[in-house]
């Protein structure tokens, strides 16, 4: 007796997932590119920081212009100075083009809906692909524990515009920071938070931060920096009214003057300040004694 | 009748404080001066470091070796990066030697006892003159402020050894630090202070800095900083194993694969980690499809 013919194999269903690659996902794909930004860049960045004050509500803490930008930053080499890195989607894959330097290509993201931006115009790349549209940015820069005795990063600000806010690109721009310190053999990766800002905590813990409670910021800006370094309180004065135009002949009178004499002084620190200003100043003060 | 002879002018007191010029003051006078350091200052540096960790209680925390601060400063241009002042003190005064580099000289300043110093021997400074000790230390950084698009001074360290300290040092130093600021047109000076340290926030606020009460530090550190830029969970899982020692061969089954295969397959950034170690990984894993 012949034997039964076995009974054909099932067909095994084919598995869409892999009847793709995995660059053309389905749906409404993002590809996202972070690289290293230029001087040609400062356009955008500064079109970014201001929508950064706008969005704390500091737009008047803002002094922030494309020259002033560029005069500062993208003078030494990155990462061993100050470092932006800046975040471009696009519909359609990167080209593998060399132009940009120390890409990082995060995962595509597939949405739903494609996102709708007000703005592409205004934030185009100068890349060659039309599609390419500026998203986000971070700005980082060196900062060293003595304890580790190791360098670490200091992100100063990390922001994603509003319609592409809430796809993780936050933390790909963080992730993006914290690789190149690894490949630095950097120790640490510090920011700041605003303690009401509960989105921001979240987001610090879920990346696995400490969130170091014990510890405040002190900051000394403008006219504090330059009282602290003048060592008397009459050179304090004395510049402040300088600065006003009040002191161009500055009679100080201090008490407890033993000897009366007039002497002619010149404050300490007075040549930096009288460089970017060629008014001639006569400073007449009674001198206190030296303390014994 | 003669007149009477008028009484004779009464003998001014002479005041002592104008009888000695103003660097030999009267008593036990302390001569300050502040410069930049160098790397033959490591030695200081290191002991400096390790007493401020001491003082802070947390000397496990502390890892400084003299050769790993070697290795991490003094290898770019001062104020361009990590920079160290040292606080040098001396009973005579300094000679006007163009040996240190952008020194300070804060008053002088008088003292009713000479003070003690039980680690002279130890701090002995490099300098020609045998009196001279380092007694404190500040280390900064240029930081950046993107709203005023300038450059600062962050202050990540400032000590003064125990028995300089309750002298005005701590001001000095710090106002060495603004004064350079000022000097580059630099917009800020800032450090932090811990929330419970009255001394320290009673210094800051003496100084006219402000305290920032609403900012909170974020700190990625150690496996943070790989956990967040690995991107995906079986990365991270793999690289802690592998650090381990445990992940010679490593299967990682993944719930949800839709089709079975085993497909050996290298972490993304696997490479960093590999080029310091050349032992030979394989990763086995059941691929998660795509989700559409």
């Amino acid at each position: 007796m012949a034997a039964a013919a076995p009974p054909p194999p099932p067909t095994p269903t084919p598995s869409p997932a892999f009847t793709l690659p995995e660059t053309t996902p389905i749906g409404n794909p993002m590809f996202v590119r972070i690289r290293l930004a230029t001087k040609s860049d400062v356009p955008h960045i500064h079109k970014l920081i201001h929508q950064l004050a706008l969005f704390e509500r500091l737009p008047h803490h803002c002094s922030a212009t494309e020259s002033s930008i560029s005069a500062t930053l993208f003078n030494s080499p990155p990462f061993h100075s100050f470092t932006v890195f800046l975040l471009e989607v696009s519909p359609h894959p990167f080209p593998p083009t060399p132009h940009p330097t120390h890409p990082f290509y995060p995962p595509t993201i597939n949405l739903d809906l494609p996102v709708s931006d007000p703005e592409k115009e205004v934030f185009r790349s100068d890349d060659n692909n039309d599609d390419v549209v500026v998203a986000g940015f971070v700005l980082f820069f060196p900062n060293y524990s003595t304890f580790l005795s190791k360098p670490g990063f200091y992100i100063e600000d990390l922001f994603v515009r509003e319609c592409y806010r809430r796809k993780g690109f936050g933390k790909m721009l963080l992730s993006s920071v914290a690789a190149q310190a690894v490949k630095m053999g950097y120790g640490r990766v510090e920011w700041v938070v605003l303690d009401w800002n509960v989105n921001a905590i979240r987001f610090c813990e879920e990346m696995g931060a400490q969130v170091l409670q014990e510890w405040r910021i002190c900051r000394l800006t403008g006219l504090g920096i330059l009282v602290v370094h003048l060592p008397t309180a009459r050179e304090t004065l004395f510049y402040v009214l300088y600065r006003r135009k009040l002191a161009s002949i500055f009679i100080f009178m201090v008490k407890g003057s033993a000897s009366g004499r007039r002497i002619p002084v010149a404050p300490r620190n007075m040549r930096q300040y009288s460089t970017s200003r060629h008014k001639k100043i006569h400073l007449l003060l009674r001198r206190r004694p030296t303390q014994c």
